[in-house]
């Protein structure tokens, strides 16, 4: 891990972007952390759109999780961002376009080959980047899992035993084999669902929340769109990973 | 409305019975309220098992809310506690013992004969105790309303223009015609769900809250059975309230 770049931001946040081999991360660093006093990490999940384009609401995340005590982390993608292009990706992402343009249903097949090749290259990507950062004297524990592609956060949360409690953004394409993975998830969960997401399969998402396998999971569905988690809803996960990493 | 009693609770709460004509209930203030300082107002919506029998369950929400700054009160259903039996009530609870213990789906005319007659008798009720209550000079607004027999709830939020906010316990048998009122409810809403009670129809609350024409509605769905709402569930309900009566 190496770090390239350091900025204080407005609040005291210390904002390190680093590399980890050729992948390009962030770390967001509470300003009173210190190797006396190392704080939890929460691993904000990945961004299909690159973290560039991601910042603004990656930064915000890792402010407010700054002021509750939390060092917060990220990494890009395979394929995306300023990473190497990677064809089979791109394959899948053309192939759904095509069938989402023609109105045709996405089947089990297409979302297989656009989910399941990047949850198997990047959970393990995932999990360097928490060695790597656990490494750091700062930096303690215990560990949360906050994002995004739901899928990765599923699969991380079966494979990873130092991530002990997660909260997951339904709205993403989810394969059989991951639901099925689901059912032997155990950590505390926090799901935000959209409710009136066109772009989401609200049905998938309530089986997925069904599946998991965890004694203490909660579903917390809102309005307002992909984006427009409200501010509240946002708090509310904030509250939930206080009471599991503090 | 005639005060009947008056108790002053451990933490300060001032406990006052009451009637309403024939109707006995049960007002909760904060020690704080004045007539110089009245305070917003909750109705705890209302027990089919009687308010004796829920009177712990009531009273630590009571109590809950108090602290937050709120009076509550509640009324005893038509039928329900120390009021006159009603023999049209306890015919349909009978039918649908006898349909669950015969392991027969539940019709809905089993639904409607056991609902409806109680939301059209209640919720003239709940607005004459809440004339009453508004006209108490402690008790200012807005007002809330948090309960119980859902069906009443959606009734309530759709002909009582003084109540502005609700939290709703999915849980009971909902009649089709009152999903279909549910579509006018326009307050800000929040649903609270147990996921796995094994009482409780997860699809009908679902297609309810779908159904709900609110620009503002949440979902919590959690483990934990049909009492088994975890505290801080409680407590994310009680923030919602904060946030719209305060």
């Amino acid at each position: 891990m190496q770090f390239t770049s350091e900025q204080r931001l407005d609040d005291g946040v210390i904002e390190r972007e680093f590399t980890l081999g050729d992948i390009p991360g962030i770390l967001w660093m509470p300003a009173a952390a210190s190797a006396s006093a190392p704080v939890p990490l929460i691993l904000l999940g990945p961004a299909p759109l690159g973290l560039r384009k991601m910042y603004p609401r990656l930064v915000a995340r890792a402010q407010h999780s700054a002021a509750e005590g939390f060092a917060t982390a990220t990494i890009e993608l395979p394929g995306s961002g300023n990473r190497p292009r990677w064809e089979a990706a791109e394959q899948a992402r053309a192939e759904l376009r095509r069938v989402m343009e023609a109105g045709e249903p996405v089947s089990d097949e297409i979302v297989d080959a656009l989910v399941l090749p990047l949850v198997d290259k990047a959970v393990p990507e995932w999990q360097a980047a928490l060695d790597a950062l656990l490494s750091l004297p700062e930096i303690g524990g215990p560990v949360g899992y906050s994002g995004g592609v739901i899928s990765i956060g599923v699969r991380l949360a079966v494979v990873e035993p130092r991530i002990s409690a997660a909260v997951l953004f339904a709205g993403s394409f989810v394969p059989r084999a991951i639901l099925e993975e689901a059912r032997q998830v155990t950590i505390p969960l926090h799901v935000l669902l959209q409710w009136d997401d066109e772009g989401n399969d609200r049905q998938a998402a309530l089986d997925l929340f069904d599946a998991f396998g965890s004694r203490e999971k909660t579903l917390h569905a809102n309005m307002g769109g992909h984006t427009g988690v409200p501010q509240f809803a946002g708090d509310e996960a904030a509250r939930f990973f206080t009471r599991h990493l503090s």
